[in-house]
């Protein structure tokens, strides 16, 4: 049974992203939903542990709403783990005290890399879904929502090496001594991440961004054969058009301001920038074909609120005149920031960006 | 009392890094004397600890040559730690068990930051020195001798933060909040570091790097003012010719692959570079003003011989011909590098660059 949906009321995220005219520069923050909002810790006190936290649709959606009610930002994003997917497949996602997230059974042996199966939206990751539609439900039109996942190669790190790392041995011994293994775990992946993507979409996600986090530790060559071949894969195959609208897809590496115009080149409607590059010369170089995402630094919201303003100021000027930029931090928030600080930011890009819209 | 010097018997790597016509592309790997060599770890047990071997010229003098007698490498570099310059200002540099390098008295407050004075390298830092003198001595003129400091910025990091960081958080609401602060420290920083470099130089060493390790975690902006124009200032500064010799820079800031126009134009003779650019695009770039040094991924050593080779390979046919490219590592080496494999990338280098040089 399909609910009746409220009408969007505010589209400005979903029009930036496609270039179209807006009335200013529309913004959201990565990990908006997350540790530096007191209400979040509440709820995931209440939750009992963070994957308690993010495998209940009532609590993700009640964490994904609570930074719409203090700030006015121009899009939600699903609140979920990046790490679902292996999670489904059978890895045993945990998180160990103080640490990162980690896996139970790594991809280690040649036979546990042939096992990989697609794990199936609607059935091994339910709960992800539901949470999209009671998301979907509870926004009820106010602004867009945002699915997600990771990429191919950012999932595989975790998967093969077990856990974060910091010079990805593991991996890319693989990568250079059994590539065979790293593309069969690749190819399931974005196969995965396809059928994911689409399953979000299906259940209400209005636009989807792909993080490809760990994409930038790779070699120009090796990016090119291990992650955006993938990315472009995933792309193509994605629903682009759902509800009778377009369904937007940002594409994010971390560290690939080098490679943009190979970024740009797959099809996504927007490119996700780190604060290592002016968003002006990334403008110069892919602005014709896509929009941009971005870029100033998480740290820059530990600076008093007029810096924070001439920050903003600084982004909005060097993106220039005209449409399709969507205000966003370079990366996710930190855990550590003033929530008082995100609505200086907020505030900054809705007032100072008029001018760039006339 | 100056000792008479052996004459260089093999200058490859200081003509490579002058763009002068060499036979064989030259090689030396980041951090080459370390952890992966056996024989390092013996005399580190014997120094008893890491900083007992740094601050021991007898010590330093040992590991320097070690790599060189199993590998034909192009040049030595000094065997020191990147943090002497504040553990000479008397932050008081210590390594916990396990953890990176920590100071006792990390910079939090304006009293300390006015009170820092640049260390007089033949005083405070006389064990580099002596060093320097006693590798030149037992060099015999084998090959050149690379000097090196951590760039202003890079220092800064670790004496603000106390320690190795991931967010740099504390330096970063420094810059945003007090950013004449931070200048200081990079005035006081470039100061010490020129002085420093001048007197490697003066001691004996025949080339000299400065590792602007931490320079990338900036903002484009943010990297021209608080990392960029110091180095700058340093380059200026330097003695570049000594007995009768050019003395060539090289600057190398990790992740600045999107900056290198502007790292070109500061005066160095080479800019070094990590895995993530193309080498030949770096050349298409900024190869008229500049040699450039790198940069196989580290991770590359864990790979199969024949992958070995392919890689070396393809960055020296990505290079292309002619003088200019000193070969190495897009970063350090790793610890659990086998050492065997270092020897098929420096042979591999020797042998494949030959027809590039014709």
């Amino acid at each position: 049974m399909k609910l009746p949906r409220s009408p969007l009321k505010n589209d400005t995220f979903l029009r930036a992203l496609q270039r179209l005219p807006t009335d200013y520069t529309p913004v959201w923050i990565m990990r908006q939903a997350g540790r530096y909002l007191p209400e979040y810790n509440q709820t995931r006190r209440r939750a009992g542990s963070f994957l308690g936290l993010a495998k209940n649709p009532d609590f993700a959606t009640e964490v994904t709403l609570q930074p719409l009610e203090r700030f006015n930002l121009d899009a939600a994003i699903l609140f979920s783990d990046i790490l679902t997917i292996p999670d489904a497949m059978g890895l045993g996602l945990y998180f160990a005290d103080g640490e990162g997230p980690k896996f139970e059974r790594p991809l280690r042996d040649e036979k546990a890399i042939a096992k990989l199966t697609v794990p199936e939206p609607e059935e091994d990751l339910r709960y992800v879904m539901d949470a999209v539609r009671q998301i979907r439900q509870a926004l009820d039109g106010r602004v867009p929502l945002i699915g997600f996942s990771g990429s191919p190669y950012t999932l595989a790190c975790y998967m093969v090496e077990g856990g974060a790392s910091t010079d990805f041995r593991t991996i890319k011994t693989m990568l250079w001594e059994r590539p065979d293994l790293l593309h069969h775990i690749l190819a399931i992946n974005a196969q995965a991440v396809t059928q994911y993507l689409n399953a979000q979409i299906a259940a209400g996600a209005q636009a989807v961004m792909i993080f490809d986090t760990w994409g930038g530790s790779l070699s120009a060559e090796a990016y090119q054969r291990f992650s955006l071949d993938y990315l472009r894969r995933i792309v193509s195959q994605l629903t682009r058009e759902n509800e009778g609208r377009t369904v937007p897809v940002i594409v994010f590496t971390k560290g690939g301001g080098l490679w943009l115009e190979d970024i740009a080149d797959i099809g996504c409607d927007a490119v996700g920038l780190d604060w290592t590059i002016d968003i002006g010369v990334a403008r110069n170089r892919v602005g014709s074909k896509v929009a941009l995402q971005g870029n100033v630094d998480p740290m820059c919201l530990f600076a008093p609120p007029e810096v924070i303003q001439s920050q903003v100021a600084q982004v909005l000027s060097s993106y220039g005149k005209g449409s399709g930029h969507v205000f966003n931090l370079g990366h996710g928030i930190s855990q550590f920031t003033d929530p008082d600080r995100v609505r200086v930011l907020v505030d900054a890009v809705h007032q100072l960006s008029l001018p760039y819209h006339r």
